[in-house]
This record gives C-alpha cells, sequence and structure tokens, in this order.
C-alpha cells in the first residue's frame, strides 16, 4: 500500500497541515511528509501545528534524514527530511 | 554520563562540523546536535557533511522534534530538532 505523501514547501504551514487534516478525514492512518533544505524547519513546524492544534494523540513514527543530489549548474547536495506521523 | 551537545546556529555548518570532530577526537562516542526554527535545516546539512565527509560509518541514533516556548513579548513557539549521532 503506497502511504499518503505530503511535500511540504515554503507556503505558510497551516496550509499543510490542512493537506494532512484532508487526508486523515479520507481514512488515511499514516502520512509522509517531506521537505528540502530551507523548507525542514516548515516540516517540523507543520508536525508540531498538528500536534498542538488537532491531534493531541498524533504519533511520530519515524524521522530521517538525508541528502538528494539536485542537478542544475553541476551537482548540489540538498539536504531533506522526512517525518511519518500517525493519527 | 552527561552527552556532549552542540548548539547549531547559523554559522556555516563547516564550523558545527569542526566541533564534532574535535569533541570526537576528545573521546566522545555520542554528540547531541540541537538546532531551534530556521537553523534545523543547518542542523541535517552539518550531520550529512559529517558523515559525507569524515565519518562514512557515522551512526543516527535518533532524530527528536518538539517545541521550545520562548518568551519575548508574549510567548512563540519555536520548533526545535535534536540529532543524536555515533561515530
Amino acid at each position: 500500500m503506497e502511504r499518503a505523501m505530503v511535500i511540504v514547501g515554503r507556503k505558510k504551514a497551516i496550509r499543510y497541515v490542512t493537506a494532512c487534516i484532508t487526508l486523515f478525514n479520507r481514512g488515511e492512518r499514516e502520512i509522509v511528509l517531506r521537505a528540502r533544505g530551507r523548507n525542514i524547519e516548515n516540516c517540523v513546524r507543520t508536525v508540531m501545528l498538528l500536534k498542538k492544534g488537532f491531534y493531541s494523540e498524533l504519533k511520530i513514527r519515524d524521522i530521517a534524514i538525508g541528502s538528494d543530489i539536485v542537478k542544475g549548474r553541476g551537482r548540489r547536495y540538498v539536504s531533506y527530511m522526512e517525518i511519518v506521523i500517525e493519527r
């Protein structure tokens, strides 16, 4: 089964909170939130907002970090973070 | 036993990499890296740099996220991240 994923970008965290709530309401139990570079902070903020504001029982199942290779001019490493949350 | 801690701020990641190498060379086996807010990205980058450039066997023992209350004008929540690495 594929897990629902939310890519966290640079919009306000509440936008990603809403996306997660929609997925949970559709019956998803687990959601993967993924962000790269400067958006990593936003990813953490999204999870904390979800936990504080909407699902006090929210479980953080896993947190992973790593780096992606981005090809532009030459190759560049961008760090990423993935947080798996469970309702 | 208290664990060595490196607070990751907004200096270049290589500065925190150097701090970790110094601690490892002094005999520490585990180091906790901690960052808040926009510095969280820098914390992830520091760990990836350490792993890619210096300790290919580096283990990420634990990653935790949460939020701190910062008192300034009123109260504000700032998300934080702690990564425990082992040489």
